[in-house]
């Protein structure tokens, strides 16, 4: 089987960017924000907007199940504060819940956390057992940057996050280093600050010791780990100069990369330079990039395709699209085990 | 022959970095900073420094020429206001001067200039023409984020640039896009910073129509371009999403990626999906990665031998080593001609 490890609701009801606008509307006046309670979207309306985008493709590509979370630019953490972040992700959260409900051979749920510049991260932490504990979520979204690109939070390695990983190690779930939306005009959303912040949360863990700490902690890097693979020499020198073992041992047993690579010589180099086992499939369809290739006259973002072509040893290929993600998501690997697949 | 578009002055002698302390350590103080007719280096202090270093791995390696500009990670615009980079920006760039009047076949020289965070690019001028005119500098280092890791300027795209573009115009120099060091924790200066600022540049690049005002400009991006030929596919589809021509005809008739990649896997991506004509060799030393690659046996930074190995076509690769540098710097051009080179 095929698991799509990166999906996001981009394709989610209007209803729910209309309650985000009177949401935002009201930070800062004496309005009251909307209750939560006062979005409704029906299942029908929820079957609409998945079945011709999402579930169409991943039935066009042979994709079987999609790890399912809302979507990475509307998270946008920087607006408002805690409150705002809380309520915002739990009305996201439980739609893909309902998503992953409505499908539930086709999508599993990943949560987005309350997170909050210059907040505690441990404030997510009720979020999290929430999503895990009453949505069925495999995994969670962390965000390296609250603030939107303006980059104030402390690395991944600092111990203000530790509450987090302790509760991610406790569900045994992985976190997807994922920011969101860019305030900064410096950074273009998905052509900069994405692909900046895989590899700034990568040379972070490089930079620190935290898996001697949390040795079982896993962290997904997408966009196929931003620049990491094509400068690998360069980490692998840079960890030689902090004095770090090697990358295999100082991160690999717990740092994976996505293959959200749109183009054969990407994917090819990621498959050349990154140990198989810690490569896990995956498309961000309906995502950044949704025009056909001319160059391929296929979807820029059907990486099924680039995976096949670049001829991994069936093994491999195999780890790659099903059996690496069932070891990092065991949430998900026991959902498919109840389903008998 | 072989030239080196990106060598920085990373040896230069211990009076330069006593100079920069005292200059620091009196910002914010009633004393006066040190005036800079009190650093004092000798000829012969820059060839001990020179000599058994830079110059030992040029011969090593076969490079001939190297496009020599001061320490980026020493420029730090982000320490005090304008004087305080108009006087460091002053001083460092006559040692490199004076490196390439020591060894005029070896070393050519290209400026820093005196940014400041908030400080109007224009500012930067003066010390431009100084270079160019009588400092025989061919090319420019350009920090997008003169803040250090805050991100605190706008867009290359944006006006405030243009009078810098202008001269560079009228004088037909380069800029190669380089930051300085980090001070913000999220980034690692070589590791995170150095290739997010080239990721970001590019795709400022991509968004914006910089080059429709100034068709002649020319920018080079280093470290391989950061994420960007990796992650080609990704930024086909969105200029294609921008509504903006193929990136061919969009920026590549004006921007250059170096060959800073230091693993053969990185170069050969970079040959494969980034057109000959637009890569210059370097290698950045001595740089961020120092040591020797453990499974290669040669130094990280010994890019002759990647470029090598890559079997380009012998134009393509002629092209590369030389005659592409000669066309994006074409004051180094000049100057090899009255060599007779």
């Amino acid at each position: 089987m095929i698991i799509d490890c990166h999906g996001h609701y981009t394709t989610a009801p209007a209803a729910l960017g209309e309650w985000r606008e009177r949401q935002t509307a009201a930070l800062g006046t004496p309005q009251a924000p909307p209750a939560r309670a006062e979005l409704r979207i029906s299942d029908d309306e929820l079957r609409e907007t998945i079945e011709p985008n999402q579930l169409r493709l991943m039935d066009e590509r042979g994709i079987d199940m999609t790890v399912f979370s809302p979507r990475a630019s509307f998270m946008a953490h920087h607006v408002g504060g805690f409150e705002t972040s809380a309520a915002w992700a739990a009305i996201c959260n439980e739609l893909c819940h309902r998503v992953s409900q409505l499908y539930p051979e086709r999508f599993v749920a990943a949560a987005m956390l309350p997170q909050s510049p210059g907040v505690d991260p441990a404030t997510c932490v009720p979020e999290l057992t929430r999503c895990v504990e009453e949505l069925g979520a495999v995994a969670v979204n962390l965000n390296p940057d609250p603030s939107g690109g303006h980059w104030t939070a402390p690395p991944l390695t600092d111990r203000s996050w530790y509450p987090l990983y302790e509760k991610m190690v406790e569900y045994d779930i992985p976190a997807m280093i994922h920011v969101s939306t860019s305030v900064n005009p410096a950074f273009h959303t998905t052509g900069a600050h994405y692909l900046n912040a895989d590899t700034t949360a990568f040379m972070q863990l490089v930079q620190g010791d935290l898996f001697a700490d949390f040795p079982t902690l896993r962290f997904v890097i997408p966009h196929g780990g931003g620049a990491v693979p094509y400068h690998w020499g360069r980490f692998r020198g840079l960890a030689m100069a902090l004095g770090k073992p090697p990358l295999e041992q100082h991160v690999l047993g717990n740092v994976y990369f996505d293959t959200c690579v749109y183009h054969q010589p990407g994917i090819d180099l990621l498959y050349d330079v990154v140990p198989a086992r810690n490569i896990l499939f995956a498309s961000e369809m309906i995502g950044a990039v949704r025009d056909i290739d001319p160059c391929s006259g296929h979807h820029f973002d059907d990486t099924r395709r680039y995976a096949e072509a670049a001829k991994l040893p069936a093994d491999d290929l195999a780890a790659v699209q099903e059996h690496n993600a069932r070891a990092v998501y065991p949430r998900l690997d026991a959902l498919l085990a109840r389903q008998d697949r």
